[in-house]
């Protein structure tokens, strides 16, 4: 190892001016300094980072060293940034929204706010795909999931999706799916939110459902939908605010064989009848007024539940009870088999990312406010509107919805000359409400009105009609409630002992505190997921987010209010273009996967733009990642797979066969650059251009985007459209699962076709329908990446591509003496990430990849990805903000590793009991008394000498797959279950 | 255990009004709920909490139960709170600060701003008296020490003192004692910092040093100063701005016999020869720019630091690296025995209370920047000084000093009509200069000045003699340097491994989170401190703190620019006059003792205003906390002792003795109430009454004021003054160490003689002089307590008065079935803590109070105070925020030890070696490979089955104290001690 434990006495560099900042990112953000690069630069052979790169990236892709500089990209220092940030800021208008249409401006607990949102040990882990290392975050989901089940009373919830429109896509494809896609109509009530009827006509059409909007009430005495139908979807209360009863319809259509999905409020069914009461199958919604900020649109967790007859088809990550190696209870990831990595084509939804981090902060706030404190808020909310109805009925205003929970639909006209006298004198207030029609307004409460609040809205009414100020003393304390009595709640809910302990501040924070301590984070070491680029979340980057001016802002707030944001998100897409050498771009993708979609989506949309809407098939390399197949479908194409080389290489000859097979229909190729395997391939223009002879059109797959900056780019490589995953090339943190923002970038000619949004009206009429629920998808943190570019620079963000692949070679030199490394170049160089094959050991020693990732969490190290892109693999991607130390830990970890595994080999060891096979070994193991394994405690633990001092202790063992599929349990122990 | 594990399934309560918020902070602050109070309550006998109130505090002491109610102190919600918190931070002007005087513009790391300083896990811990349960800040504050050892170059320093004027203080102190108090003359260089000198002249007068201000280079010329010449201050660079040559008067006064004493700026000595260098005997100064929010006023760390042969004699806290019993190295606190605790009126200083948390994050800011960081902030600060100086110069000023770090005085006459013309011109600008006279200004530079500000302030000196605009094309990039060539340094500084391997975020957050790892803090379990008062530290209050517009506030910035922060004092102040019972405050005094200390020199300079200036006894109860004795002796008084009786109260007949006695030079009595014994004495007015009727002051320590609120005050009992731990009471958190807050109370006779400051004019002339360095003290921190009792409003406050008696109460009742609790009243109720003693054990058992102490390690919690006020016993205080199930946990956990004693007693197992002597048990132990104790390694980590879920490990074994002071070792290790 050349690192000898120290970055030298080197290189924080002197000014080269006396006006030069000093708080420069670059040199906080890349973990090598100058030595340490030199020092591996030279065990690798090379005198310089130029000679390194030349031999490592193929000369044909790459783009002129002046394509991305600090002239292209100007770089912000650390608080120059902060002050750009705070002007932006200061930019969006501070108005009290009552818009309401699903966000909402919660109240975040301070304590939630500031230990679990702004703390890295929260934001920084990633999915728990690891269960030995992730118990806390893992805990957390299950009681985002009980939360789920209990509100809505249904059998089963997952842990998160992406926003309350996909989710009402992915329900309406489970609807088709059950009828084995025989029945093709979906029937969607007409009063549902907008946003979520633009995502299910682009779903639908897709997957060639025939989307029937209409009248759920009357709808189906048509007896031609009646035979055709697979489900109905309905939203309650309505997007007016109506409470109606869904019980006759959804037996109505449980007689015709369909599926009811229904849009719901969290909050709300503190107070009314939950669907899972009145027979709905699939229930879903936004979690975010629990305690998350609206943020301009998100990100905000999805909560889905279903009966159970359907939980083996829910889309999504699901986590459940099961227990250790030891018998005792352990959490993990349940069905996975049911997710696209594994069905790939045969998959119907393509989740991948979810919100992991926003579904962790809803849960708090319910173990928060428990029962009780939830009801109370509820109650308020509602006070809130009935007081409000009956201070403006009492002006002469018409109240249309007599049903409600917190939304008013209000008719103007008796009193005014139409809605735009109240929306101007709200605008006047700094208050604004949802714009029905030219007679009509809409008013939502939510938690955070005060009473002064109630007052300003009065007087805003007020204002029309008479000219006196109205005060508190005009509001009347509401008696009785305006829900239907058949359709308020009876039954209890969250009676599970956790949402009812830790109400007070302290106690809370000791069960986040708890929770934390359980979850290897990037607050321990590095986290070398191959393929999911876990680099530095920088304070700076993450500081702006949960600033008011950004945080409260509502994603339909009128664009003259959020000048702050649009300059933000222009900025962003501007630079991404610049990065991927496209023209133009969206970020209305909440992940990686729904990017994919969306750019299949553009693609069709350009084919049928010229005539050629018969176009569909698509070509996919078997080593693409799961999403992409699922994704291909769910745009509606065919998938064609396409041949990899042993060498990790496309075969191109295969490519070329397929292309000219299919010259008439094909419609994309999708492509991830470099490869899932680590393979910068020299080939990639000339794959592209099969495609483009062939009437095709490239996806990129931006996922390892890391690789690429300032040495080459999508556009370059020959793309036309990619998506770049902002959660992992640029910093975004990865939440424990997500949140994630899937951009896609797009060359000119398919610009016209970027998604619209029903709140989005400058968009052309070729774009296609909304791809999310808000119009720039989870806005906030786009902020990360905004800042993480600026500070960065071109420069910076040209040397962290070089830096990431230099930590990768110099892995994968340390690495191939003890390993067998997969794939390297013909100068022996790899990517930015590195795929050693372990097929070896299951002969010689009876392992399989598992045992040496749970022996790598012995040394508090989360183990690379496993299995991925090839069964017997690991994939390791370093990232540039690793330091050489970091790096030698891990290499100095793995080739231990392979001196443990030697021991087996040769038998010293016994194949069956040793320390890879009873890995991880958690403190209670080597606490015990009896001690009968064949290694000694200090081996389990201490099998380095730098352990001591620093070490991640997973908290369980081993945890039992199998048993926690056959026995799943997906929601937290209850008092019995405890108490026993 | 009454709490069965849960809170029930009750109670938050509903809401009473629609418009009554529900972020309603006591129901989060307050540990227990109804549910479980009524428990303890019928546990303990009483119906009623006003049943048991009655029973626990004597009649004769309490106030009318309206007179503490929402009425007296309105009531704020949480997010009322904000508001109000953001609305006063608006009222403070953003002025850009150029006054320096030891205070500047920090530039916060944000990693460190976000993980240390916004981290419950480093802020809300205790002083590290366990070590094995504190070895990361242990770590980071022997950072500190490191730190200012090389960049001043001296042989050792301490972990932080208040402020850099109480620093100066102690160095004087520290001249005069080494003379053996003989020689009274100690000199002051005419340019030091105002508050240093306004606070050396009333440390001087409690001393009776005889305090000489004139020119160091030439006053030791008078013979009669250097014959009883005990030491000498100068200031490096002085309040100007020059750099002199101390080297020959160092010779002169060392050649005299006294000390040199030298004030330094931290910063400068990267680019200055270090006073350890040109023979200073102690080196101190402000450390705040090193990262720590100037807040107006602080709090901030002082470092201090000495010659090998004055180690001894040094106040305030060190840390020393020893090694524990498996003989690993550990850090632990040494040389206790030279501390106020133990020598009480022998003592010199009374620090107790210090600046750890602030200490830490300067040292993190060193851990970050590293020597070649820390080099170029301060040659970026050296530039724009000598930048700005050629600019003004060619536009006429006269800058007056040659030689400079960061500080011009400039001499405006050439140009202007006066000064005045330049600070109107700066205050049109949003500037803040330093206003030395009525010709000159002062400029001094920090690191957050960016070139736009420095265009800013070239166009302000312009403004005069020019109307042309300049820009940063007028400034020069300076060449060569304005340090005098044999006053540059020359040495390296921080060469150690830890300066220079966390340099990028990544590395910077894991190092901060692996040493925040090894803390136990509020965020595992209770700190059942007695006398302390560990309690909730709720985020809400902690918001604002970091918040720019308080942050940056400059503390002698103008009053018409801190109107926010002006009403924060004066609400804070008027709400402790309240909750005391008395008439004026003041914030000034930087911990409990500090404003022991102010409110003694308050009561001398009443007998003085009164002729009789001669009362120098002051009477203190053996029982005192070691500060009050300490503190006496600074004012310049005599401590005469008061007995105790064996049952904790006051032997009111020696009082009465003793007051009598020295009736004519009685000048005060200090009394603790309730006594450190947790006990209300009901005599506490009648011992008042003895000492007026002899003409004393009675002082009343407040430091248990928790026991109180609503249900009695210090004027009640009796007092004239008292101080408030606003770190204990008032919620301020504990920082490991400090920040404190130690106002004084006065009633209305003592208000004229509360501390005046330089920069208060205001002050009358009665005033005595200041005893902080900043008008207000740690102003920005006073903003916690003062949200605290806004957010809990007067019912809030008085109702958590209630429930931590009733929680010290109940645990007393649990407890005295297994433990000779010390004291009860005659109704069998403590205080709000209670003292257990562990006498016994040393008999049957061979046990110290020590061994319970490390055992409740094991068990996951902090040990109560140990060995205070009484060597056999452990003082133990719930407060209010802890719940029954938390309180019954400790409970379990005292009374599982009191079985294992039992085990010892019987003799089932050995006195030299189980699980108490041995304690505490690292996992270290617990992994080796051998194991041949008489007990099970599960026995030793596991005692109760709970610890599997939840355990706080200690990082060491047991730290070996009489090896650590023997050997003495203060600094990080170094490159070749890390190596070998
Ligand atoms: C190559 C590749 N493509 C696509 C994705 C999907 O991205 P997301 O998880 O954001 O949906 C991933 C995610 O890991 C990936 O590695
Ligand atoms: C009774 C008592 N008095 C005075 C003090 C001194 O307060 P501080 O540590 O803030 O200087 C303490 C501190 O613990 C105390 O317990
Ligand atoms: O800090 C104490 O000495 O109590």
């Amino acid at each position: 190892s050349v690192a000898q434990r120290s970055r030298g006495l080197a290189t924080i560099r002197p000014q080269t001016s006396l006006f030069q900042p000093l708080d420069v990112f670059p040199e906080r953000h890349i973990g090598p300094d100058d030595k340490e690069a030199s020092l591996m630069l030279s065990k690798l052979g090379y005198k310089s980072m130029d000679a390194f790169i030349d031999a490592t990236v193929p000369p044909k892709i790459r783009i002129a060293a002046n394509a991305m500089d600090n002239n292209s990209i100007p770089v912000l220092s650390e608080s120059q940034l902060q002050a750009r940030a705070k002007e932006l800021g200061g930019q969006n208008k501070p108005f009290k929204s009552y818009i309401g249409m699903g966000y909402h401006t919660a109240v975040v607990p301070p304590v939630v706010l500031r230990n679990v949102m702004e703390n890295p040990a929260w934001y920084t882990p990633y999915t728990p795909y690891q269960p030995e290392i992730a118990q806390g975050r893992l805990e957390s989901l299950v009681n985002f999931q009980t939360m789920v089940m209990s509100l809505t009373s249904m059998d089963i919830a997952n842990a998160s999706l992406l926003d309350e429109a996909t989710a009402a896509a992915e329900a309406m494809v489970m609807a088709f799916v059950s009828t084995s896609q025989k029945k093709r109509s979906f029937l969607v009530d007409s009063v549902v939110s907008p946003q979520t009827l633009a995502v299910l006509r682009l779903r639908a059409k897709g997957f060639g459902i025939n989307l029937v909007v209409g009248d759920a009430a009357t709808a189906l005495e048509d007896q031609g939908l009646r035979s055709d139908l697979c489900g109905v979807l309905v939203q309650y209360p309505d997007i007016n605010g109506s409470i109606k009863d869904y019980g006759s319809l959804a037996q109505s259509v449980h007689a015709a064989g369909g599926l009811v999905a229904c849009a719901t409020d969290l909050l709300a069914l503190a107070l009314l009848k939950p669907p899972g009461e009145w027979g709905a199958d699939i229930v879903f919604g936004n979690s975010a007024r629990f305690g998350v900020p609206a943020g301009y649109g998100g990100p905000h967790a999805a909560f889905f539940a279903v009966t159970d007859s359907l939980k083996r088809k829910m889309p999504g990550r699901l986590i459940g009870r099961s227990r250790d190696a030891l018998g005792q209870p352990a959490y993990r990831l349940s069905l996975q088999t049911r997710e696209q990595h594994i069905r790939r084509e045969k998959a119907t939804s393509n989740i991948c990312t979810s919100q992991a981090l926003l579904a962790n902060m809803a849960a708090m706030y319910a173990v928060y406010h428990g029962p009780a404190g939830i009801r109370r808020i509820a109650v308020k909310v509602h006070g809130y509107a009935q007081s409000l109805k009956s201070a403006i009925e009492s002006m002469g205003y018409r109240v249309e919805n007599t049903s409600f929970f917190d939304t008013l639909t209000v008719d103007t006209s008796p009193v005014t000359s139409g809605a735009a006298v109240v929306h101007a004198a709200a605008a006047a207030a700094n208050i604004n409400l949802r714009q029905v029609d030219d007679k009509r307004v809409g008013v939502t409460f939510d938690e955070s009105a005060a009473p002064n609040d109630l007052v300003a809205l009065l007087n805003v009414f007020a204002s029309a009609p008479s000219a006196r100020k109205l005060s508190l003393s005009d509001l009347q304390e509401p008696t009785g409630t305006a829900i239907p009595p058949s359709l308020q709640r009876t039954s209890e809910y969250l009676p599970h002992p956790v949402f009812n302990k830790h109400h007070s501040e302290t106690e809370m924070l000791r069960y986040i505190n708890h929770l934390a301590s359980k979850d290897i984070s990037l607050v321990h070491s590095m986290i070398p997921l191959g393929s999911c680029t876990m680099k530095l979340n920088s304070t700076s980057s993450m500081i702006p987010i949960t600033w008011p001016e950004y945080s409260t802002v509502h994603p339909f707030a009128p664009h003259d209010q959020v000048a702050g944001y649009r300059t933000i998100i222009k900025e962003l897409e501007q630079d991404l273009c610049k990065i991927t050498g496209f023209h133009s771009a969206t970020l209305q993708p909440n992940s990686g996967a729904a990017g994919e979609y969306a750019g299949l989506c553009v693609i069709r949309a350009y084919h049928e733009s010229r005539g050629e809407g018969h176009r569909n098939i698509c070509l996919i390399p078997l080593s693409a990642h799961g999403t992409n197949p699922a994704s291909a479908v769910m745009a509606g194409l065919k998938v064609v797979s396409v041949k990899v080389l042993p060498d990790g290489n496309l075969d191109l000859g295969d490519l070329k066969v397929k292309a000219e097979l299919h010259k008439d229909n094909l419609a994309a190729f999708m492509i991830t650059y470099p490869s899932t395997f680590g393979v910068f391939e020299a080939g990639v223009q000339d794959a592209c251009k099969i495609i483009h002879d062939n009437g095709g059109q490239v996806y990129l797959d931006g996922a390892n985007l890391n690789a690429q900056i300032g040495l080459t780019n999508p556009a370059k490589c020959g793309g036309d459209v990619c998506h770049l995953n902002l959660h992992k090339t640029f910093a975004i943190p990865h939440g424990g699962g997500g949140p994630g923002v899937g951009p896609i970038c797009v060359a000119e000619h398919l610009a016209p076709f970027l998604p619209s949004h029903p709140m989005l009206p400058e968009k052309g009429d070729q774009a296609i329908d909304a791809v999310a629920a808000a119009p720039f998808g989870s806005a906030s943190i786009a902020l990360i990446s905004w800042a993480y570019i600026k500070m960065l620079g071109g420069k910076g963000l040209s040397d962290s591509s070089k830096m990431a692949l230099l930590n990768a070679n110099y892995m994968a030199s340390r690495l191939s003496d003890h390993y067998n490394l997969r794939y390297k170049n013909e100068n022996g160089r790899v990517a930015h990430e590195l795929l050693i094959d372990l097929a070896e050991f299951t002969k010689s020693a009876g392992l399989k990849v598992g045992d040496f990732a749970k022996r790598l969490q012995d040394y508090g190290f989360h183990p690379p990805t496993c299995s991925w892109p090839t069964p017997t693999c690991m994939l390791i991607e370093p990232t540039e903000s690793e330091t050489l130390e970091e790096l030698d830990r891990f290499c100095d970890a793995m080739i231990q590793i392979r001196k443990e595994v030697e021991d087996i080999i040769t038998g010293a060891q016994p194949r069956d009991n040793n320390v890879l096979t009873n890995a991880p070994h958690p403190i209670s193991v080597i606490a015990s008394t009896e001690w009968d394994r064949p290694y000694s405690r200090e081996t389990a633990v201490y099998p380095l000498p730098w352990l001591k001092e620093k070490k991640f202790w997973p908290t369980v063992a081993r945890v039992d797959d199998a048993y926690g599929d056959l026995n799943l349990v997906c929601d937290c122990p209850s008092v019995e279950e405890l108490s026993s």
